[in-house]
């Protein structure tokens, strides 16, 4: 149980592995949780940043942080530079900056062969993630996308039970993450970078949250996202992109579902929830109370099944931090999928194969900007159903 | 508080009403509730009705509830020509028979000149709600519909919280029922009546539980349901009729909306919840936990708005039935509902104007009719947005 | 289903039951709830009253509820004497007044022969209990108790689980009323009748809700209480009775428990729960929830139970007058109590065992006054184990 | 906001601070925690340990966690001889081991000149604690006590509440631990370790849980706690201690409390929870949904206060890791704690006075030592009210 994952995996290789990242510095919400779920389980060490588009508050970031002087980077490009040929070069290079800079720098460290994790969505054009896709596979490098919210135990659980049948066929995916916080963001004449066209991609609420809404269904269930007919509006004045999205979805094998995701939900904080119902039971999930998972059967009572209970599968079992009752957070899941990509690259060191290991991979970055682009599209032509599958 | 205005009311006309019911009698659900419904307040005497289309069960049925012989008939016409001459005719009728039948038997009510209460969907055509709307308005009769969760005491806070602009212009209206007991239900060939497209009328989902949704909805905001695009699916083999239904809404004043339907929540129970989100606040009010009501207010405490509490509006604290922390539930909704209609009725007794007093009327029949054909149409167009508005 | 019962029990005897009320009018709290308990069901005619200690306000109150005028009593004397000898004499008799007068009114009633419903606490002191006890007994009378929580269809549910050994042996009872109304009640001079010794009895908190927590407590385990140590403390400036009580209490079989009580558990409602720990698994009840039983077991998920469902004793099932998943609440639980005291009465009506029909009867009665006194002499006892059984 | 404390604290030294650690091996629950949260921030390196009574498994482990084999200790006295006179030797002693030993361990250690943070209980006799604190004044290091639970941000925010006046004066605290995983742990004929008497303490469930509980509480409201009433029982067949705890309490300034502890509730998990009721409000919260704290106002709507929103005060929200509506858990709250120690050891190392810094120090060590004495006191009295102070 607990740690004992992480640190058999640490004396496997003797040592923690070196992580460099790029954007996430001072004000950035991402980056802080990016690095606390890096450094949970003690599996890697910081030694290298770029942090900032502004050089000198990127050093003084970096020096905070106690990264050796020589490994704080001004660009990313300096990063390349700087690591390609050190003995010690760092083994894993997070992404954390805005949208539109994703495909240009994942590029660039893709064809420099540094395995990476990027923030999502992975690009902000589908032609641009098909292509970073094709060199990701010609470098062999390991690219992963930070789905943070698949990190979660009793998603895990969720995806299990999907899988062994116990709801049977599913019917309906509802999703939805509503989000309040934006909804009193003000807005400047150019607007937040959130809502900017160039900046956030074609879409707001699509990119920033909608990729893991549509990410948490399909990795759930194993389903493909098929067609999409979408309903975008923009509700705060200023705004330049849209703020709300209704989207009524089509998956593979017939199940169908609604989608809701919103920057005006006055009020409301993370509310990112999930539902899943099938021909023999339901599931429910909400992220602001991650530790458990309802499981719905006709005619019994509703069962809330706990993280780590001994009901659960052994994967959840085996990866509990604290004892069932303690709850775990959003810090740990994070955690969980950099402790994944940890076993991928230690594989990797080790000579074994890392994508044996189960990790948010390209793949699920491309569907990801899909769905976007599928939506923006089908809400241009008013609101027709539209094919959301990647191209082949 | 409580009883009060129950007790005035009838001191006023020195006795209680006589209510007469067609439909209802031996294993139907709905019945039950009318009658609790009618009876909780004491203000109605339930002295006639045509209890079953099987002539005998119907007078079976009528023996237990303690109804005399030559008031128990064997037909809605037999009702009508019963009562139509008695000094103590009923002073009102409940109609809760399958929807098909509403139209024939409330046009038949109306034109003998009683006032009625019809259970939803008024009709199963928007022509013939028109008509009937056209045919009271001639009579002069009264036509309530029973959208029974309009009752409740916190549906009537939050309509007065929109009202007084506690939330700000409405932008998102978030609306579901997800009633899981027909997952279960046993198709025949010919299928449940619920499901049965002769009887249900043009749509399962859509009439039976979409009306209430939309009632809701259009009552709490004083918005008008404009346009519609809509995905049905009939998932349970054997069905007919749809058992699920994703929804897009247009209302007036630019705000948007998501409704789902279905039959096929499996191991849900009767998950009817709306969400309502403006420029300032939202409000969340679930059926299953009818006596709090939710105020989401960005960057402050969410407060669970209690019934009764001394920040309720008075007219949810004057019709308290039971202490604050007490629970209310579905009967005492309906029973609010019977308690605004018979002060409607005691005040047409009394001489005054019954369409004074606030309760479900013909017009939001009308709509709800409406709202399932253009849904309907909107489905059969492969989804596109569709006019949801009542003909002029 | 539903409204069976109740229909088949009227038809047995060929009308409804009347029923007499002292106490209970125009301000009463209580009173409102009785009349709707009454009338939910349909089994009842409230036929007679003496409403009020003053006469003319009393008048004024049955006027209202529509009672013939020559049963609108004066005082509770007066419609013994009224009552007595009619052919249609009233079936049953509701005593709604405050505490110390139940003694007094339940013994007139049940010399006379009446079969009576009193309020908790039955009487204020045990020697009373025990002697209208004897009085019941001599008499042949039905004397029932308004232990109202105990009609909540899911606290029928625990009962059936606990003596089915679905929880094993019982170990911890954890029960509290937390009620906040009073900790804003004006106490005059006097004080309010809640908190006046010669009013409510030797206790507050403890005769009125107190007794409530240890019937439903005992009432669902088949325990007895067998000891107590108090600390009882009275907070508001100027009350003259406790107004929060900390109980440890021990039952038969070893089982221990703790009991909160309290007036000044401030912005609380009516917090009245429970929970019960046996040697396999925990059952888990709030009265604000009361469609819902969580049943607690090590390591699995935990379940809740809803009312009706397929895994419901036949006795909830049946007595279901709205499906699951529509909330009934504190009246239909009043109604529930009233149902079956009907049946018991109809029992007798029709030559049969009023006895063998289950209703909180006189033992629970004495057992709520022993409970009390017990707990004011382990209090004045500097918290002493006392010994709380009432003496054979 | 967030993690600019931690930065900055770590810039002001420029290193991160050096931990070894006494106990928590392979398969100890609270090792793990302690490492996750000491990581967490990035605030400390673990570089010695003598992690088990066996040399060997606390060698492997130390290896797995990548500890420098010559800071890997057989013994906690070498570990003492071997980090005292290095130039980097550790700045900061965790004692994980079984209770009993807490005493000799940290004497040993604070005699050394090392600062220490120590799970609690602090010791297992009053007396001892008592010694301790002596020592640690006299050396004048410092000594932090593992009250993890008042790491939690939402129980800083109930103490700046109560503090402000929110609630007004303070009448009652009810307080549980009803804990669930030990109903079936299989006693050996020994014992488990926690109910053993000779390696737990005087108590089982009074030491491990209640030590927390009344730390909480007198924490949030800064009351005393005066006297005990307690009722100790052992249910499990083969206990040599106590498994269920029923407590009564009386807090300086005429509050009052019941506190229950429970090793066989049956089902739950780690149901830790308190509710403080003063003149004017109540407050409530609950360890298994931490990021949440109640607000109970009579007559006005609940409030939820959530993590870091606007309303919060300026502690909780600079301590922010993740932003409203992400959840933080169990891990977080020990991270504070090892933050606020950090921060003291820091402002130490930088010549200032590590006592200016807020942590859970030797005094509420001390007071939890002394609340299970006198509980364990008055259960052997029979219940009688028990002086818990500690002596002066």
């Amino acid at each position: 149980m607990q740690e004992d994952r992480f640190r058999r995996q640490a004396a496997r290789i003797g040592r923690r592995l070196r992580l460099g990242i790029v954007g996430g510095g001072e004000g950035s919400v991402i980056g802080g949780t990016h690095r606390f779920g890096a450094r949970l389980d003690g599996r890697y060490d910081i030694v290298a940043g770029a942090f900032d588009i502004d050089p000198e508050k990127g050093r003084r970031f970096a020096r905070e942080l106690l990264i050796e002087p020589d490994r704080s980077y001004a660009t990313y490009r300096d990063m390349i530079a700087g690591e390609r040929d050190r003995a010690d070069r760092v083994d894993l290079v997070s992404i954390l900056t805005p949208n539109h800079s994703h495909f240009e720098i994942a590029s660039a460290f893709v064809e420099a062969g540094f395995d990476i994790l990027c923030e999502k969505p992975l690009t902000t054009a589908t032609d641009d993630a098909v292509a970073l896709a094709a060199k990701a596979e010609k470098s062999g490098v390991l690219v992963a996308v930070m789905y943070g919210y698949s990190g979660y135990p009793m998603i895990r659980q969720a995806r299990a039970m999907v899988r062994a049948g116990e709801i049977g066929k599913v019917r309906a995916i509802e999703t939805e993450y509503a989000f309040g916080n934006p909804v009193t963001m003000t807005e400047t004449p150019g607007g937040h970078w959130r809502t900017t066209p160039g900046i956030s991609g074609p879409s707001a609420v699509l990119g920033m949250i909608g990729t893991h809404a549509i990410h948490l269904g399909t990795h759930i269930t194993d389903l493909t996202l098929e067609e999409i007919a979408a309903d975008l509006t923009s509700f705060v004045p200023g705004r330049r992109l849209e703020d709300n999205a209704h989207l009524m979805l089509r998956y593979s094998g017939g199940a169908r579902g609604a989608m809701w995701l919103s920057y005006v939900a006055a009020g409301a904080e993370q509310g990112f929830g999930i539902r899943i119902f099938g021909e023999k039971a339901g599931l429910e999930w909400h992220q602001e109370n991650p530790n458990h998972l309802a499981l719905l059967l006709p005619g019994q009572a509703r069962r809330i099944i706990t993280r780590g209970s001994a009901e659960n599968i052994p994967e959840v079992r085996d990866g509990m931090r604290v004892a069932t009752g303690h709850p775990e957070g959003f810090i740990e899941a994070f955690a969980t999928i950099y402790g994944d990509v940890a076993d991928a690259v230690t594989e990797k060191i080790a000579g074994g194969d890392p994508f044996s290991i189960e990790f948010p991979g390209i793949k699920a970055g491309v569907e990801g900007v899909r769905f976007v682009d599928a939506a923006v599209e089908s809400n241009a032509l008013g609101g027709q159903w539209v094919d959301a599958r990647v191209p082949a």
